[in-house]
């Protein structure tokens, strides 16, 4: 299996450096009295896309220049990935096509056709995964995966890169988990560069995959993840799971009513929109976790995609 | 009258230092290619206790040591004046007294509750103003008013200093415009730091008192000033009305309907949470006011106050 180094996330930081925003980290006092620790949030809701998926993928697309430059880029998302791809398209002067599964997030959609990328939308995430191969089948089209592979990974780690340059002091840091490319870099940036460092992935209790797959040491995939986290219904992959299996620390499961308490935290007393996927990793937070308590943790808030009307929906 | 100098502001802003916030400046490649100039969001929203008048209120209880120190607080605020004195009195050991007009901000009246203030709430602005001279009468209580004070003026000037010291290059600020206590000290200081910046104060059209009364050189006051933008209900002073008349570079008349699209847009575009008034400098950006095409243009955002159901109920 292809691995992944911290030189290669360095090199990723330099591809990235003022293409991407250096997003700021947020404290709040009254966060820290709700959760009994000190609270760090590192605002990737404020990257280029409105998600950190946007290093990802500019990382990946930027270094096939010379190669396989000129061929069009084509990739599955349910939609973060997509804006990312798309937008390092238009960047970098390539053509994008985005397999959609539904249910599709307008905003994300609307997003992806505005950076001028085609979107195909397909009736679920099976036919979706048809709908790629049969892309890549009929055309010279580029394959760039969402999490699994070494160039998106390194992207997406540049995140916790910067989190610890700006926050050396952190003990804790937690991470929603999908396809597990961000929590994959950062495990490689907390192993290099701050060894004591714990890190948790926090899934939601209705799409459950990482934890059956780290467990049982093999991709175990969740055919119908239930969840308002729609950046979270992926499985994990063979690059990721290896890393993800040696590095994590543990795991933080989140209920529903969870996720939508902690958009509604952030709204109301954070003054920041963070999407659903986001939320599950500061949920944890919230209910006081006795493993982070009187702790330095830092969240990873990974993006802000959250259509008007779902936001709405949810607290009704 | 007594007049406000910048060596006040900077006094204002070693008071401060370490106690407020020193908020992130914002930017957002979407917002400049909708604004068609080049724009920077000065985040009071992330200020304590979510505005800006964290800083003034502060300021002006803390010279108070040693002199009426130990006397209660009695103000009067729709609701963000009263939560900064609140937060300001509990960390500096004062009982405070907010006197609030209907209809009252729900989100407001519970955060100065829970800075542990006492609220008394008055059927309208006029009944509030009688409530607060009783209140003075009956009590040793001494008066911090929300704008109409030099000390109140230099500390939520520190918020114009922390942005012209971050973005030295900006061309023109706009910020809302209530009773002016924000927009005098950004006055002060734009004059004595940096004289060719254009300052712009924006107004709901249903609560047009400002304009009136720098046009007129009197305080006109608007007796039921009609707008969701619940932080600019209130008339200018005599304090803050010769600073605007000297140093203003205009007006932005802004309307209901544009509000709550600026608040949609900072929702779904910023993936920050802003206040009605807030949005009332964002929108004129929004429009491209021809004044502000291709310069370089700072919007204070005054503050994230906004009580979910009020947030929801605008979209309706």
């Amino acid at each position: 299996m292809p691995s992944v180094t911290l030189a290669d996330l360095r090199a990723a930081a330099e591809t990235l450096a003022g293409v991407a925003h250096r997003t700021p980290v947020l404290t709040s006092a009254q966060l820290n009295t709700r959760a009994g620790s000190t609270v760090f949030l590192k605002c990737e809701n404020f990257q280029r896309v409105g998600a950190f998926k946007f290093r990802g993928a500019y990382n990946a697309i930027a270094a096939q220049a010379g190669t396989q430059d000129g061929r069009p880029i084509v990739t599955f998302s349910s939609g973060n990935h997509g804006q990312g791809v798309a937008l390092a398209c238009r960047l970098l002067g390539r053509q994008a096509h985005v397999v959609m599964p539904r249910p599709v997030n307008d905003l994300k959609r609307a997003a992806v056709v505005g950076y001028g990328a085609t979107v195909h939308e397909a009736a679920d995430r099976e036919e979706g995964e048809r709908l790629l191969d049969d892309l890549l089948t009929r055309t010279p089209g580029v394959h760039v995966h969402a999490f699994n592979d070494p160039l998106v990974i390194a992207g997406q780690g540049t995140a916790m890169l910067e989190f610890l340059s700006t926050v050396p002091e952190l003990d804790v840091v937690l991470a929603p988990i999908g396809g597990g490319g961000l929590l994959s870099g950062a495990c490689i940036v907390a192993h290099g560069v701050k060894p004591g460092l714990h890190l948790y992935a926090c899934e939601p209790a209705g799409a459950l995959d990482a934890v059956h797959s780290v467990r049982e040491n093999r991709v175990v995939p969740m055919p119908n993840p239930a969840t308002i986290a729609d950046g979270l219904r992926s499985s994990v992959g063979d690059v990721t799971l290896p890393i993800l299996r040696e590095h994590l620390h543990g795991f933080f499961v989140v209920e529903e009513g969870e996720i939508v308490e902690a958009m509604r935290f952030a709204f109301e007393r954070l003054k920041i929109v963070i999407e659903p996927s986001s939320a599950v990793a500061l949920a944890p937070v919230l209910r006081r976790e006795p493993a982070l308590r009187d702790k330095r943790v830092g969240v990873l808030i990974t993006g802000g995609n959250v259509d008007l009307s779902v936001f709405f929906s949810s607290f009704r």
